[in-house]
């Protein structure tokens, strides 16, 4: 338990029923003292460092005696593929093997789309299946996720370093650019988990990253058109309105498009789609989606060398596959250019933000499923370095993939072994495969990338956000528009804007409600909430609905009260209205904290009832509030007036003892 | 009351005790229900209607039909003047003459004073100090506010607008550019008004403010060193260091200021601050610090006329009072160049809210002394319409002063009549008192205004401020240091800022307190709050303490449940530990909202919790949060185990039948 340092502490957790009836019956209680004075609150510097400590040492286990077990915990904690391996057996190899195998053959067409995507030759997408994979199942602890290039990651790398370099002009200045920003990528990711800021990722609120993911759905999908309808002269923008206005006057002019290659295309994206629709009705037809992609490249291969060897050049085909077939080093091409260096930092940030956002919601799903813990911060660490290492092994920004971690789960994979066959066999491909590669038409690969979109756009979650919050759904909106009409920047500020604004906003709101009693208990609850809630004569209970009182919201919740007890006394009409209340007693229950001018407004407050006859009573004011109200003396003021709970203010109330008391 | 709309809303409004026993016993209760099913929550445009309606229409009596005695009110409501003559009296105005005429004696040479200090001639400051007081005595509520020109905004009108215009080289532009600044201080404070925004002098936090005017009153002190050793060449700039250099550089060669003028301004500073202290420790002496300014002004123009009459020029004094005596029209002074006029609406926008800031400061103090309520929003567009007006009668910027106020509510003023004396004797001292008024030195002004600027400097709110929260302190330190070494701007928005972040910061920390039962109640408290605090075995109560459960605290708040609950589980070495909980009972009292983020990692948290063999229970969710949570339908996912209170929830969970029902 958290609360239970020390022994004094931890005593007083140890109680069984029995006892606690039996403390019940002997103690002395003075619950008033209890409130009033309450322990000395933590200087706030010490909360500094607890909240400090608490982050970064979060196991509690670290006084332990540095002896073997522990080195060995300790190295089971920096690799844990070490740990499942302990109890790794030839029925567990069997299932990895054989989910490895179906990985590979979803991954080999994925990469090289999505590496086209980022305007990079295919053979960099697969590249980066074989490096970043294998280094990253020995340091995650996740067991399902897979690693390789990723949808998002890949355009928003062309988007952003198109503008700096165009990469059909100077091809190799601008492949040099990409590992450059994957290496800020990795810098920034291991940043964030070594300075425990895993938190950063949660910035991005669910609604903003709907949005966003369904507003890079619709770029990337646009993008296709290139490969779908073998359009010749395409635009580098990303804008909707740049992209539209491409493929309509390209489709407007018969020379510039293929049919053949749209034709060719369009089969293949219903046949995986029908595929996909089968492998859900009927579970036993699950992996005929999995082996869709590989059948498509193959058919389509074959396909193709029928028709190119015909009419020459009829459908556009991914060309050469260069390069040595095991990743090259690319450590020299990192480019440190000072007229880049701000550019590329920034594009790091953005794209390690996204990247590990997409990459830990993917991880944590998972191990939900299967109910074990990711820590954010050590997958931060572990996804930075494989992008380090990524970009000195010419590969582009890894990530974890969601449909290709999906695959990996229904395969029944068992550890991250998975991860380590798909890259050898990747590897082999490309080594003994290279040939045949260079076949693939672009147009299956696009109707490949087309058919993966429609789970990046989730209606679905969308409509649940819109049912449940309609400022979420406007930060999901301001995402999606603002990626898709402006850029990705003022997208993710927009969304990133609006969710603060409106925590701010519930946070300050100066709103407050009147509470009454359910009949039959003693809980007293919000009026509107419980229709049947009573009110108890001549007490007017009202409760703080922010969890501030502070310089934006005291005046207005103090005009508020006043309102609300005065005005009915001023009330001539009715008559009887006139002493309808003796006290006001104050819910302080949702209130975490309090400023000065809050307390100032409580003074106020005060001496305004009080020259109404009125008499003011606090309720459960937190440990923060309270001790605040003890330092500015607010406690004497009032009379000692500050309760437990309202059913004890109201009791004390009602009792006219306390009138005598404190008149 | 607020929530008694409508007729079945205020039947419940009206039971007696003797019914409430009744009820008691009568009603069949089904308290989860209550808690699950509460009524539908008002549509979000609805609650935005609502606000609005609730801020622009505070009095629920508007629905009354329209007669001679509402007709009156109204007029009453907006001429305020009226009401409290309906019972005036000749003694309650003797109070006021007495009040008017003390009033005018500390105004003439303050108001010229703070002329001097905007760089104006002083007899604007004598204008200031005659139309807004009559005209503002006739439309506000209050009963003490005495209106003339205030420190505080004449350094800030002589800061701002010198940036555009040197005073020394252009007086006469400078003059346009600060009647056109009043005129839009004027518009800004009437829109302010009328928009019913009153809440926006509430942004500034009490801190900020604190350090804003203390910071202010450094400056101020600084500026006087001119007047006080009669420095010939001194600086347009404000900022502290420019000024020090200014009057080292001064001090240091003697022919750049005038020792008669030091020792002329000290003696008379001397004497005012004896008088103050005398009339602080004996309350029979009041009137002597009260007429201490004008006793000096007599005293040393005598003075003047004697050492000047021997060595001309010995002494700087005031020089030339030109102009008619009464307050001529500036109407086509007004200067809307395109060139200015950015920049004039952006210092009319900064000292529109300063001055309403400070004046509503100064307002609802002495209100609330007396018992009554001050509308800041009414109020507003009365000191709109003074500087509107004033604008046209070469007034400059007019607020509500703090030291004038206090010896108007000393003197026992009863109306605002004492306003209109001062006004009138004011006016009349310049008809008949021009000759004289030229001959005060400047160096007793100086001395005056350095007088009135330790009040300012409130160096026992700052150290309160110190002690009650250390973050409000650093909003109040920024404000200072922000206007003594940068600028108003820089100062005031570093604040704000602060301030918010502050709020932001509260709001969603990732807070969980452990709760625990207190001995011989029902009620269940913050453990470390409350020390004596015992647990219930097999039960982990937990607080969120967080006002709403966003994508920013949701997967913090949910991992240190996990931690709290299953560490404890996995702690090897306390074999006990293990079975320890049964339940964890989330207590959401203080959650105000929740967003899609939030559900998600409540679903989470159960799914984590119930591979451990825990349930997970919901205490006492707010309105807005167990709608949220019904429509994402999290009320069915953890079998509806939501009650009402801890109290129920722990009972439930004691109950082996639950187990049963549930399981």
């Amino acid at each position: 338990m958290v609360a239970s340092d020390g022994n004094k502490g931890r005593d007083r957790w140890c109680y069984t029923l029995e006892e606690l009836v039996e403390l019940d019956k002997n103690e002395e209680h003075n619950r008033g003292e209890w409130v009033r004075n309450p322990p000395e609150l933590p200087c706030p510097w010490r909360q500094v460092w607890d909240t400090a400590k608490n982050t970064y040492v979060p196991s509690r286990n670290n006084h332990k005696p540095l002896c073997f077990k522990r080195l060995l915990s300790l190295v089971y904690h920096f690799f844990p593929i070490l740990d499942s391996l302990r109890c790794y057996n030839a029925s567990k190899f069997k299932n990895d093997l054989l989910a490895g195998l179906t990985l590979a053959s979803l991954t080999i067409p994925q990469s090289m789309g999505y590496a086209t995507m980022a305007e990079l030759n295919p053979q960099y997408g697969l590249y980066t299946s074989i490096v970043p994979p294998v280094i990253f199942s020995v340091l995650t602890s996740s067991r399902e996720i897979v690693i390789g290039p990723v949808s998002v990651d890949s355009v928003l790398l062309s988007t952003m370093i198109g503008k700096l370099k165009d990469p059909h002009q100077d091809s190799d200045a601008y492949k040099q650019l990409v590992f450059t920003a994957t290496f800020f990528t990795g810098i920034f990711q291991v940043s964030f988990g070594l300075f425990r800021l895993g938190f950063l990722v949660d910035y991005f609120s669910h609604a903003a990253i709907v949005g966003f993911m369904a507003g890079a759905a619709v770029i990337i999908g646009l993008q296709q058109m290139k490969g779908l309808l073998g359009i010749t002269n395409f635009t580098d923008k990303t804008d909707v309105i740049s992209v539209t206005k491409v493929v309509w006057t390209s489709v407007s002019d018969h020379s510039k498009w293929r049919p053949s290659s749209l034709i060719l295309g369009c089969s293949f994206l219903a046949f995986i789609l029908i595929t996909r629709f089968l492998g859900r009705k009927h579970k036993k037809l699950f992996w005929l989606s999995t082996f869709a992609p590989l059948l498509s490249v193959i058919v389509s291969c074959l396909i193709v060398l029928k028709i190119n060897g015909e009419h020459q050049d009829k459908v556009e085909v991914l060309g050469k596959i260069d390069g040595s077939s095991l990743n090259p080093s690319s450590l020299y091409q990192l480019n440190f250019d000072s007229k880049f260096i701000g550019s590329l930092a920034k594009i790091g940030f953005v794209i390690a933000i996204i990247s590990l956002t997409e990459a830990i919601a993917v991880g944590r799903s998972f191990a939900a499923l299967r109910g074990y813990n990711l820590d954010a911060n050590k997958e931060m660490v572990s996804l930075g370095l494989i992008n380090i290492v990524g970009s000195f092994t010419s590969c582009y920004v890894a990530s974890g993939s969601f449909s290709r971690t999906a695959v990996n789960y229904s395969c029944g994979s068992e550890t991250m072994v998975s991860n380590i066959v798909m890259a050898l066999t990747v590897l082999f491909s490309l080594k003994l495969l290279k040939r045949w590669l260079c076949n693939i038409p672009t147009a299956v690969l696009a109707s490949m990338i087309l058919s993966a979109l429609p789970r990046i756009i989730d209606v679905k979650k969308a409509t649940h956000i819109w049912k449940v919050d309609k400022i979420d759904f406007l930060a999901c909106a301001a995402a999606f528009f603002g990626i898709l009409f402006v850029s990705v920047e003022t997208g993710l500020l927009t969304a990133v804007i609006i969710s603060f604004a409106k925590i701010m906003l519930i946070s300050i709101q100066p709103g407050i409600a009147i509470v009454g009693r359910l009949p039959g208990t003693d809980e007293y609850c919000d009026a509107e909430q419980y229709p049947m809630a009573v009110n108890i004569p001549g007490v007017f209970i009202v409760r703080v609905k922010s969890a501030c009182l502070c310089f934006a919201n005291s005046n207005l919740v103090k005009e508020r009260i006043v309102r609300g007890v005065i005005d009915d006394e001023a009330d001539v009409e009715d008559p009887k209205a006139q002493s309808t209340f003796t006290y006001v007693v104050l819910d302080m229950s949702s209130l975490m904290n309090i400023d000065t001018a809050g307390i100032a407004s409580l003074e106020e407050l005060h001496i305004s009832l009080a020259s109404h006859g009125l008499r003011l009573a606090i309720a459960n004011p937190r440990w923060q509030v309270i001790h605040k109200l003890r330092i500015a003396k607010f406690v004497d003021k009032i009379g000692e007036r500050i309760f437990l709970s309202v059913g004890e203010a109201v009791e004390a109330c009602l009792t006219p003892k306390m009138t005598a008391v404190y008149a």
